[in-house]
């Protein structure tokens, strides 16, 4: 099989680079192939998603990004919106097709004191984000800013809305069995058919799934009073966006956070964190987020569940030894990463 | 001068009974209207901002809310959009032209450990979250479920961007001196418009003010993870919806947070807590989030300051005698008022 690795910007390169390490110890018959995409892509070609890179990640078989985009005063973030980084990863994301991103957030054993809620809270999240990745506002054509106002366009269709539901109701057949489907339905119609969508899915295909719909206001709440009350929660793209950043700072280390972004040909598996410029370079960043995505990697692309297994094994054992600077430690990228390869 | 008082659904009646009370004692000159709004309007005249409140508001200086909307399954939920509840609250918003809504979050002295943050960082939260309240996707007419699909539109204009960031920046005067807006400008047209407008208004008239632009999906991490950062926040309505229960939850104690919505007519006062059917007519309901809003009614639409200072020792020194439920004790909506009464 074969693996796109597109370091990207920021720290990507370093934490990309220790994950690596930990795919070719546990899959060593896996192919690599480096590409560039975000900024540096930008510098060295012109665009954050050039040709080589769009060709390279059709024909394999998952691809492994580390993280895009500069510091705020950064001059890419002055180019026209097309040629910034994060236009890149939009149609990366375009491109591979991968409408249902994945976000697994729970606290790890050992770093509840990490969390800014109480720990008796932090202890209970285990929930899994599924966001809607390819449309909603982000993607929608009927856009602009004409005079003196601008508009964007919040769009869905009900295949859009079905089959990003499909792989919450999968998700959740292999957890507690609770999807809380997350809306604004008493403001906005784009919320009332995405509502009746998944409500109709429920009720033909999974009526043995608990489903719940809340509104995102009452969610953003809830996630932070009664975090344990979630097991999958699926949600458009721009509300995803906001709620599962919000749900991945509960554990406290956001550096150990993955991420899978699935459709119907290969998956896109990043950290959750950015490009931390501060840090970049330094070698203190936290490999273990994008180790972490190594092995939803394995189980969701390759279909080996076992070697996935041994890494979260790994990495939390790891964990126990070595800590980042993100996690109130002294260890460096490479320590992290050479305890984990030593846990395999 | 003039108050009308729309007790509305849920527990809204016994909470504006305990505020209207205080009302009295602090200013008997006020003259009471009460009006309908809501699901109980509905029941009752066929639409949930009938024509009597409508006319009422606008001859008025002050609207005092309690709250509107009914359980999940309530039969008023069935109602076509334009007859549910929460239609009404927002048709009275637009009547009112109540543009910018101020919520204040701060943690209460003796409050602390009902935080669900670790206490030292609830100690820190003390913002105000502008959020715009008459544009974006809740009124922007450019909206359908059309077949197979749905859209809304997140429309707005410079003209309105302005005037609520003039609110923000006014208020930051007369606090740190901070004002972070948040959008999502590496994404939407409608936010680069609003980021320059705010760095304009910032530039020409306000260049004492610090001022910050964030991503919507950065703060809702942020307000949980250092939510000291933060003095004035201002944001579209979508995004304030989200951000401002968010940041309503951190002090635990949603039961006393007060709200106020102003334009350049009658400001709205309410609570910022929902209709809460389940404790509806049990009189344990807490009245402190709208008798604190009667003080920012007193504050912003009468220029009463010394009144509403009153008002919020009051409520302060009250809590520490009597609790609801809401805040872990054992004291009814009328213990807690008559408490209240008692302090002033
Ligand atoms: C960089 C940005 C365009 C992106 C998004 O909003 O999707 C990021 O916030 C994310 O969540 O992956
Ligand atoms: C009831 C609903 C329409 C309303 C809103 O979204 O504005 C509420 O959530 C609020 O924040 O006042």
């Amino acid at each position: 099989p074969k693996v796109v690795v597109l370091p990207g910007d920021g720290i990507g390169p370093e934490v990309c680079a220790s994950a690596v390490e930990v795919l070719q110890k546990v899959a060593p018959d896996v192919q690599l192939e480096y590409h560039l995409l975000g900024g540096g892509a930008y510098d060295q070609t012109g665009s954050p998603f050039p040709d080589a890179t769009r060709e390279a990640v059709l024909n394999c078989d998952a691809v492994l990004l580390g993280t895009v985009g500069g510091a705020q005063n950064s001059p890419w973030n002055s180019l026209p919106r097309p040629l910034r980084p994060e236009s890149g990863l939009l149609q990366l994301r375009k491109a591979l097709g991968v409408y249902a991103n994945l976000r697994p957030v729970k606290v790890m054993p050992g770093l509840e004191s990490l969390s800014p809620l109480r720990e008796d809270l932090a202890k209970q999240v285990d929930v899994l984000i599924v966001r809607e990745l390819l449309g909603g506002a982000y993607f929608d054509p009927r856009r602009a800013i004409e005079g003196d106002s601008a508009y964007n366009t919040i769009g869905y269709s009900k295949a859009e809305v079905d089959r990003v539901a499909r792989v919450a109701f999968e998700a959740a057949k292999t957890r507690k069995g609770e999807v809380t489907s997350v809306d604004k339905a008493n403001v906005l119609e784009v919320s009332e058919l995405w509502r009746g969508v998944v409500q109709h899915l429920h009720d033909t295909e999974y009526p043995d799934i608990k489903l719940e719909h809340e509104y995102v206001d009452s969610v953003a709440m809830l996630l932070v009073k009664t975090p344990g009350r979630y097991d999958v929660i699926v949600t458009e793209n721009l509300f995803g966006d906001i709620l599962s950043d919000l749900a991945a700072v509960i554990p406290g280390s956001l550096g150990v956070m993955p991420s899978a972004s699935l459709g119907d040909g290969p998956g896109l598996y990043e950290p959750i964190h950015g490009s931390a410029p501060d840090i970049a370079g330094k070698g203190i960043a936290n490999p273990s987020g994008t180790i972490l995505s190594v092995a939803m990697l394995l189980r969701h692309s390759l279909g080996r569940d076992a070697e996935a297994k041994r890494i979260e094994d790994a990495v939390q054992a790891a964990l126990t030894e070595v800590r980042t600077p993100d996690l109130g430690g002294k260890g460096t990228t490479q320590e992290l990463g050479a305890a984990v390869l030593a846990m395999l």
